[in-house]
């Protein structure tokens, strides 16, 4: 390998080893998996950029690292052909980045996937009259159908699952909830991309009752008396919302008991976790 | 505007209206939210490209479409950056293709978020004599701390959940299991370039014994007394593993229930979905 550091190519490290050989390579951290992470922020000359790569991928072989992983700005689209033609694949891509990836050894890749599923909530509130709270959409599948239907939404990624319920209910309806537990859980999978659909069945409990519902999405809110909202066609045609219907009058019966929340340190991460348990039968344990 | 239809542009749609216009567009289906999908497969002169989105832009905001959707697979890295600089973002991206989108209307875009988690699963798996099925990992957080741990692995998009969880001990262990339950979930934050995992803790009944492990990934397994395993001062440490241990002593008790599967149709999905539920509970509802 030749001595290739050089003042025209300012953005890379350079890279001695035993005081002989100097070469310029991208800027790195190594991960805790044996690969590197090249995270671009400032804008790069295409043809500096694929010099670059190709001898910064001739060091990272030599020394047996295994993923390679390049974090760029959507600012720095300019560069994903490159790479692309190097060899590397897309991983994952979020509205300001891309992050593009390469699997150096011979042997099986062990690129962890990218993330595979939405999580979404769907939330039941009873009134002390036996009375849910329900909406019509305006738009998605629900829309036109004619059905009431309990507040629905997506949980955001960082989100606590309880927390998401409780916004949801009040973003669509007006109406303060707490929350009370999760009566079970549907997986569903093909729904948007080829990703699966995660759907946590909410109880909350109304703090408040005067509707006010969210105009952009919500065509209508009301309480509605449940043996009305489960007489409904639709819910009596599809299985998932059966047991729906099913759980409520369980829990109504007071003889259901789902997962609560409680708040746990996490092994994994630095922000706080939440365990959901069947603490009612927890609690019976010695 | 004018005639633009030409020979020359071979790949795009020509839209005519009311007989007179007749423009060259890309060519795009529309989805059920008021936008369009472009599903470009074929290589396209990146010129042409650039022209056709300009000309396939301007239709569409005639035609008063909010979501624009371009997939461009991997082949066709070349015209990712003429699209960013049309105005186009990053949805997501898997190994093979990057989504672009771009919003029309002036007011708030509801283009839905990307997958937003990782699903995982952790095995317990008891035997008859109160040994716990647990391994040593060769990678990860867990590999080098000499932490006994259940198997664990990740839910694929399209994969059930208890069927990952038959999967993971099988492939870890060589140990066959039925699955009986899921006892209790955990979502934690910022584990994985910003996503949220949640991981379901699964009860499985083994129904072979000899364990063959998986040598790329586990350092060893054995059956181990439970005893044991909860004495690990790791597990004793950390509040989410404690949990752990005191849902398997729960159980041994025979005081705990937790959410079972049961097959239902989807109204969102043409595959099979399962709904997870306190069934022992929901079988005591009139």
């Amino acid at each position: 390998m030749s001595v290739a550091a050089s003042p025209a190519l300012p953005l890379g490290d350079h890279l001695c080893e035993n005081g002989f050989e100097c070469v310029e390579i991208l800027p790195s951290t190594n991960d805790a998996h044996g690969g590197v992470i090249v995270d671009l922020k400032d804008p790069m000359d295409p043809e500096i950029f694929a010099s670059l790569l190709k001898s910064s991928l001739l060091q990272w072989k030599k020394q047996r690292k295994d993923g390679v992983w390049i974090k760029l700005p959507i600012e720095l689209v300019n560069l994903v052909e490159i790479a692309i033609k190097e060899g590397f694949w897309y991983h994952h891509a979020e509205p300001n980045y891309v992050m593009l990836v390469y699997w150096i050894p011979k042997t099986g890749c062990t690129i962890p996937p990218n993330a595979s599923h939405r999580v979404r909530i769907a939330a039941i509130v009873l009134n002390d009259k036996k009375e849910m709270l329900v909406v019509k959409e305006k738009r998605g599948k629900f829309h036109g159908i004619g059905v009431w239907k309990p507040p629905t939404g997506v949980v955001d990624a960082g989100e606590e699952i309880f927390e998401a319920a409780i916004r949801e209910v009040k973003e669509e309806t007006g109406i303060d909830t707490e929350f009370l537990e999760v009566l079970g859980f549907r997986q569903e999978h093909n729904i948007f991309f080829g990703k699966s659909d995660l759907t946590f069945l909410c109880m909350l409990h109304p703090l408040s009752f005067d509707i006010k519902r969210q105009e952009l999405e919500i065509e209508a809110a009301q309480w509605m008396p449940f043996e009305e909202y489960a007489a409904q066609p639709f819910n009596q045609k599809h299985e998932s919302f059966k047991y729906t219907i099913e759980l409520c009058i369980a829990k109504m019966e007071r003889v259901y008991t789902g997962l609560c929340p409680r708040p746990v340190s996490s092994f994994f991460s630095k922000d706080l976790s939440y365990v959901y348990l069947n603490t009612k039968d927890l609690d019976k344990s010695s």
